[in-house]
């Protein structure tokens, strides 16, 4: 991706900033001489004309990308509690060390942090690119970010991501895989525990576990929606197990949530499998340290992260990286999957 | 990228500290031949400047701290399976939010290459200061770190971090309440699962617990030594559980390792608490997901992260900043110890 090059150039953007090229250049290069009001106009003008200083001039002047910037748009005490991320990153840090390069990792409190934060670590030539993630349906990153020529990566359907080269999961598939799976152990009575609605893969899932529930003739309304933390899959299974029809099937969107419904069968004196079979997402060592051992839809997550990083490399290197799917979420069945009980 | 040429040179940062250019050259190079109060106004000029050899990535004009740097030297693929470093992060990450400012983080194989990296991101202006974790009794990054002038905060006990100024837990302390609380309890055959004792706050740890238990006149011996992850406290429960006399109480050096001693115990019929009690470390929201839940050696992980950042923020704006602890961990006792069946 990026800008095109050979047509909006600098001196366009010069003129419609009503400024000198060389005004533009000590603006993108964050040299004094320039006032701030300046330097905005500049860059907006940059932005509408979607210019960026070529960023192949400076790559090869710079000889080697050295810095890869994420920024994770979730409060501090939640990106502790998930592995998903940790594993996600030490998959991207794992290439990015083969390449000596480092990842300026932020958080943000929203999309529109975030934007300002990507625009600025990209003038300020801080990172050589990006991984951008949590695609949410119509995303507000895409067009600002597009017209800064950030090189960057979408970490989600191809749908979702808005033209950047994307790495995703086939989410939709794998959901049809768990609920066929349940349904044909016999579960009548399947319940999802999902991510935030608000995330384009949370409802790429919603949508397939739907219509997998609708193929099999079964009831779909059984969804609850959360913030993918224990705490939270604690509270929805508690819900779930307390309904007069409770499912005998719970399919989670992550693992600490499994986990946790887990310790709430216990507590409610539901025995798993025999009364209740739970289904893990992602499968990180926790789905093997229970007794019984949880059954997931396994992915690896940390190969995931690499391949992410390998892509941006691809893109930095100036070839074309059409978006890939990484390899789909695959059942590995353990011991909390079985029969409901007749 | 690159500085643009024709604006500030070598030859500017020369004349402005009042030396040659070798001189500037070879302070930043952290070569010798240039002292101490030389090579601070060498780099006190290029500052002003905005100098940087090489490498403007980052403008040294700017007068904010907005980059700050943590090398972790361990497996890839254990950083995602270990919740501690990801609660870290998390706490570091909600300071530096608040003060708009990156995290620079690289995953290193050796220290050697810590050296290397930190020298190169303090030399090219990528960082502002560092965070120093894991330190080794001796550690070989103290010297040469030192004599570069990086501003950098310890995480580790003061006898470790060689004059940096450190943050640290008062490991000795916790690990003898936890022994002590389990003694009282009945528990007279207590063994501990640790983490490699090439680590400096392992080693504390282990001879606090050797002295606690011989001053309770119990034996001390029943360590085993990990690299921190699920599997190996799995593994290191296992052999415990296997022995003919086997320990009645546990405690773990954190929280996944106890959570998946959990597992084990289950595995092979032995009831928690009534025939063995674990007491785990960290306290993640593992241990209280599971049923009954983990009693702990509770420490805010987080808030840890967060006072390493504030005390790192207060180094880099001058202020004299002496090594501190953070609050000890402390016991909260939980569902699974108690005293042991007579």
């Amino acid at each position: 991706m990026s800008t095109p090059p050979g047509r909006v150039t600098i001196k366009d953007v010069a003129a419609a900033a009503g400024v000198s090229k060389g005004a533009v250049s000590l603006a993108f290069n964050n040299k004094p001489g320039v006032s701030g009001a300046t330097r905005e106009r500049i860059f907006a003008a940059a932005r509408q004309l979607g210019w960026a200083p070529n960023s192949a001039a400076r790559s090869l002047s710079r000889q080697s990308v050295d810095t890869v910037g994420l920024a994770l748009c979730r409060p501090a005490r939640l990106l502790g509690l998930e592995p998903f991320y940790m594993e996600f990153i030490s998959g991207i840090e794992s290439v990015l060390a083969e390449h000596d390069c480092s990842l300026l990792l932020r958080l943000v409190g929203s999309l529109e942090e975030e934007i300002q934060l990507q625009e600025r670590w990209w003038r300020e030539r801080q990172v050589d690119g990006s991984i951008l993630v949590d695609f949410h349906q119509g995303d507000p990153r895409i067009s600002p970010l597009r017209a800064l020529g950030l090189p960057a990566v979408g970490v989600g359907h191809p749908d979702l991501t808005g033209g950047f080269p994307s790495v995703w999961t086939d989410d939709a598939t794998a959901v049809a895989e768990a609920v066929r799976y349940l349904a044909a152990l016999g579960h009548r009575r399947i319940a999802r525990v999902g991510g935030p609605a608000g995330l384009g893969h949370s409802a790429i899932r919603a949508e397939a576990f739907e219509r997998t529930m609708e193929e099999l003739g079964l009831d779909g309304g059984r969804h609850v929606e959360t913030g993918f933390s224990g705490e939270e899959g604690a509270r929805a299974t508690r819900m779930l197990l307390l309904a007069s029809d409770r499912p005998t099937a719970i399919v989670y969107d992550n693992d600490i949530m499994a986990f946790a419904g887990f310790g709430v069968a216990a507590e409610v004196g539901v025995a798993v499998p025999d009364d209740l079979s739970l289904l893990a997402w992602d499968d990180s060592q926790l789905c093997r340290l229970t007794h019984p051992t949880l059954s997931a839809m396994s992915h690896d997550v940390h190969g995931f992260g690499a391949e992410v990083a390998r892509v941006l490399f691809d893109l930095l290197a100036g070839q074309d990286v059409p978006s890939r799917p990484v390899a789909t979420p695959s059942l590995v069945p353990r011991g909390s999957t079985a029969p409901p009980r007749p």
